[in-house]
């Protein structure tokens, strides 16, 4: 278990615009993509955390650069490393690249709120998912 | 009120994709936005059916030709027409054309469920709807 | 190399809608990442398609029936099955079941047409395309 | 015309998550839908742009807050601002609120860069574009 996570994306026509790029939107749901497959690295599933905890990840703050296109058909990698882990949020630097390239296409930040479904409030992270994190920081 | 309901849909990046053309998946968006607006137009909004009859109304079959692609920018108009109301059921005949034209870019038939969200089995459409849907069939 | 392919799909939190279910357009972007993984195993890449032949594979029809919902962080798989290649369309039966059950919870059929992107008509496909879907049918 | 521009958004089923509100990525399309209609309002068609100057309008950095969630069949208003027009870029403030409230759900900045689409690299605003911003401004 480290703190960088990696996970493969394709580029399918559905992420794609008519000015031949990926939409810039569809970016986030690639980052996304690696959260999810990152917390289920760690052993967490999120429909688990729902049902045990009542809470989910819910994003906060977005902060990204789109440097360069990708297009249809690329094999993208997409990074994805905790930078601070608090009580209740947890902050992100993502990366989206070319498969056997180093230089990102879109980077940034993202920062997760954990939030009681209940009562729609910040939440503490549940215990078990903080140790987890703290211990791959 | 009437059993022929249009909805106006413009065409953004988002809809679209490297072929230049509405990504075949987005016209299933836009005929349901234009099945929502009919049913609001006869008086009922989705989110206090489900809040009051704990029911939803789930797609449970679609046929769809593809004529002719539409692009980017483009006005479109989403026609909707009730051709069958069961006891648990209604079917729609829906159409995406352009704005001030007659042909069809696709056409096809929509088959809607309504289904209780507590027990997700099919349930009796909530009399109200059923008689104001009867009455303008 | 065979006529029946499968695809893994994970569900994410974009895939799903306010009723806790896969949104139905939704499976439409699954059945076509199944049938651009099976067309890239059997040694074709859609861009080079486009760039060598200038055609693209373009949805002409689908009909698919809803049977049971698939809901966030599902561990899908998508099945693909051509019935029919034409020398300009190809007919495929696709179904989208959970990982380890038999039972689909859509499925249905989706006819493609190839298309000559300069000229926007239908185009026979390449022959080499041909050739190796008569092989496995 | 001004410099502030608002655009309505109905929030459709296709919009939401499990969570039961609006995806996150989905405000970046409310938000551009917002920018094109604004362009529109100002004589410009994105269509037309491309034909005509070959340039496209690319974004280059997105920072967002999430305050507070939208949910289906919410009126939204999207805000759309000027803050700053340069020789190939803009930049806006937007925020998005539900219809006949103040408070902000997403606010944040964008910044557009104008691109030249056949050298993939960065171009001046057409200059008729140009002075129609700068005359708002």
């Amino acid at each position: 278990m480290s703190n960088r996570f990696e996970w493969p994306v394709r580029v399918y026509y559905e992420d794609t615009d008519t000015a031949g790029v990926v939409y810039y939107a569809n970016y986030l749901k690639f980052m996304e993509r690696a959260r999810t497959e990152w917390l289920r690295s760690l052993g967490f599933e999120q429909d688990e955390l729902m049902q045990r905890y009542g809470i989910v990840f819910a994003v906060r703050r977005v902060a990204l650069d789109y440097l360069a296109p990708a297009r249809f058909n690329d094999a993208l990698v997409v990074d994805c490393r905790v930078t601070r882990a608090g009580r209740a949020s947890i902050e992100f630097e993502q990366a989206v690249r070319r498969e056997g390239e180093s230089g990102a296409l879109v980077s940034g930040r993202v920062k997760l709120a954990c939030i009681d479904m209940a009562r729609l409030r910040p939440a503490p992270i549940p215990e078990p998912v903080q140790e987890v994190i703290q211990g791959v920081l």
